[in-house]
């Protein structure tokens, strides 16, 4: 890790720039995989699987069967890990709901705003060794609750042609009903603009490699909503000194294990705590399965001390981390300085591993900065606002004067007349 | 306009599309401005005044003498349209405000999700002869009330290098300070990467030209966040037969007089009050400054007869229209049909030109179908929402064998151990 001793306000940018990732390279190959999708279809995706996933599929979407096997191949005691999971996502996400607030702006004015789910989304799910059926909890969980009609997955089979069991049994348990065998660009360009069995849907969700980011940032521009942008996960670590070494390093650590891409962030306002931390550091990582990843993703990461905790909170604003763990006895006096943060952990005993599974809130979170803009996935996320206005004739002639007026500044008489044939009546 | 009586659903698609608007003329363009505005700064600026405003500015910034100036110029009554349109805008979206709910999801897990300003927006207002002053009311008033701490507003200037009072004003009274004159695609790019003079932002807002929109696209890949895609305006009205033709005609004028491109469609279930509309359309048309622009919207605009209500609503939400009039005496038994929509107007005293001013709603909604998936702007638009957690020692207890669980299963192990490490102690 680099450690960074009281830097300047004008080095904080460097500090908190994250990896670059060049997309040029990439690009043309996606364009060319979205083409192929939109030409070809159903063709062109059992072409990239037989290319990129190694195995020659017959069918894309996952059977009945398959998803019956797939229940009998998880084991009880993670069934219920994923149930408590699903009660507690389901409860942090029921209390977001809203009913909507009808006012009078003036009299006869009626004005309101209803929430009213988006009706068909796509899930991705990515493949490879570590199946991440939590995410699908996440997303799925969700959307269910906001009421959404059509929900579909899709995520790339393994060589031998099947989808993790843990991944479908997840999926039936949101009520999933259509999950497909397809992956990487191939799979956002299907969910984009559909195939001949891939339904096109309206909001496209969830993680994935550069060549997945890509793709969504490109169909996202103007064809179909996405969830955010996305990056490297990473997480920051403030510790005023009443932190346990042992369990900062185990975040970090954590978070490390994601990839080599990973960035890990800590922040202090005590220098022995973060030597001790370093250590523990050191010790715990040998006995990781993943230490290849976790010392990669550590060497590109970061330790930064503070004189002054103010300071310290501000630096971490400017650097806006996906998740930020504030390892303190007494987290609360930090929490209003928080102002650009995916989702905050606070105290020694809420590990981002408690949110990344467990808690009740929500994974899919804001990566690279963009916490200083956008919002984690939430029960938002799968609605739309629609506004609505009822006025009667006295509560229009009450606001004429001003459409008039302002109509007419603005040039635009059509607008004005729309109010003034009413009245005239 | 082009009439359909009953179409069939398999041409829906059809019907309901948009005008294609081809970027690709207009991307290699964009792209050199955004390219030349990284890398010169205010010059790059300056001469793009120079080469699509026709003037030659000295500096980017609107002194405060001009915004005095423009104090003078704006008519005491416009400035009480102004006034009272702000205050309907401010209290609509006041009452968004959300307080956080704390749940505990499992005893000791504590959860909850706090609203937090987006620090620093930019609002882009274009220039022309009709200064569009009410999109900074509509971008202005959520974003005080959200709490954002710096806003600043792009504008083209006029030949004589200024801009319209009307604009100035506006911005003054709605607390905006920073001001630039700067239009087209290179505000967008400056607002995005930061100029000497213009500060780079963390969300760009507000209307614009096919420059304008690719520009903020763009941009909003990766680098920045947007408002939304934007696209040409366009209304649907509804029609029982108990609308009034003579309003419904001045309501599809009015979106009518906004562009050529703008589209307006009828969907009524009741032959007569369509042959009325028509004939009150072309009477309306008539005495219309803007009869040209009209013209041209409405030999593409749609005229749309369902023998069937819920067909017709049906239609509607695939429709998805940035407004929604229901031109009806009795529209409350159409509202849970809506599904689609960016902003609904109940009723025959309910002109869209209502919301596009005075009544409160905002009038930055999605164009282009986009309604199935995004909202308008309102409050959320300004505001992250960040979640938080505080877990005690038996909170992480109760949640342990979950997480636990079923990162073993995702095969991370580091964050297993974040907390085995914990629960040891």
């Amino acid at each position: 890790m680099k450690t960074f001793v009281n830097p300047d306000r004008k080095d904080w940018k460097f500090i908190c720039s994250r990896p670059e990732d060049d997309h040029s390279e990439i690009e043309n190959r996606v364009l060319e995989i979205i083409r192929k999708v939109q030409a070809y279809g159903d063709a062109a995706l059992l072409e990239f699987s037989e290319k990129f996933d190694g195995v020659k599929l017959h069918q894309l979407k996952v059977t009945e069967e398959e998803i019956r096997n797939a229940g009998n191949a998880v084991s009880a005691d993670l069934k219920r890990a994923i149930a408590m999971a699903k009660e507690n996502i389901h409860r942090f996400h029921e209390a977001q709901k809203e009913s909507p607030v009808k006012i009078e702006t003036r009299s006869g004015v009626e004005v309101w705003r209803k929430s009213v789910a988006i009706e068909k989304v796509g899930f991705y799910i990515p493949g490879g060794t570590a199946p991440l059926f939590s995410s699908i909890l996440m997303l799925a969980v969700p959307a269910s609750i906001a009421g959404v009609k059509e929900m579909i997955l899709c995520t790339p089979p393994g060589k031998d042609g099947e989808v993790h069991p843990a991944v479908l049994y997840t999926a039936s348990v949101c009520g999933i009903k259509h999950i497909f065998k397809t992956g990487g660009a191939q799979a956002i360009a299907a969910m984009a603009y559909g195939t001949e069995t891939i339904p096109a849907v309206y909001k496209i969700f969830g993680p994935g490699n550069r060549y997945v980011t890509f793709a969504k940032q490109y169909v996202g521009r103007k064809d179909v909503a996405i969830d955010m942008p996305a990056g490297p996960s990473e997480v920051a670590v403030f510790t005023d000194g009443t932190g346990n070494p042992d369990f900062i390093a185990a975040d970090l650590l954590s978070q490390a294990e994601h990839g080599t891409d990973s960035q890990v962030v800590l922040v202090s306002t005590n220098k022995e705590i973060m030597e001790e931390v370093l250590e523990a550091l050191h010790k715990q990582k040998e006995s990781l399965p993943r230490k290849s990843l976790v010392e990669g993703a550590l060497s590109e990461s970061r330790m930064v001390y503070f004189g002054n905790a103010d300071t310290a909170m501000e630096f971490l604003n400017e650097y806006a981390p996906e998740h930020l763990i504030i390892a303190s006895s007494q987290p609360d006096q930090y929490e209003d300085k928080i102002v650009n943060a995916g989702s905050v952990f606070l105290g020694n005993f809420s590990p981002e591993a408690a949110g990344d599974y467990a808690s009740g809130t929500n994974h899919t979170l804001p990566t690279n900065g963009y916490a200083k803009a956008y919002s984690g996935v939430s029960l938002d996320t799968f609605v739309k606002k629609i506004t609505f206005q009822k006025i009667s004739r006295e509560g229009l002639s009450q606001l004429s004067k001003a459409i008039e007026m302002m109509a007419d500044a603005e040039g635009l008489d059509a607008h004005k007349n729309a109010v003034t044939i009413r009245l005239k009546q």
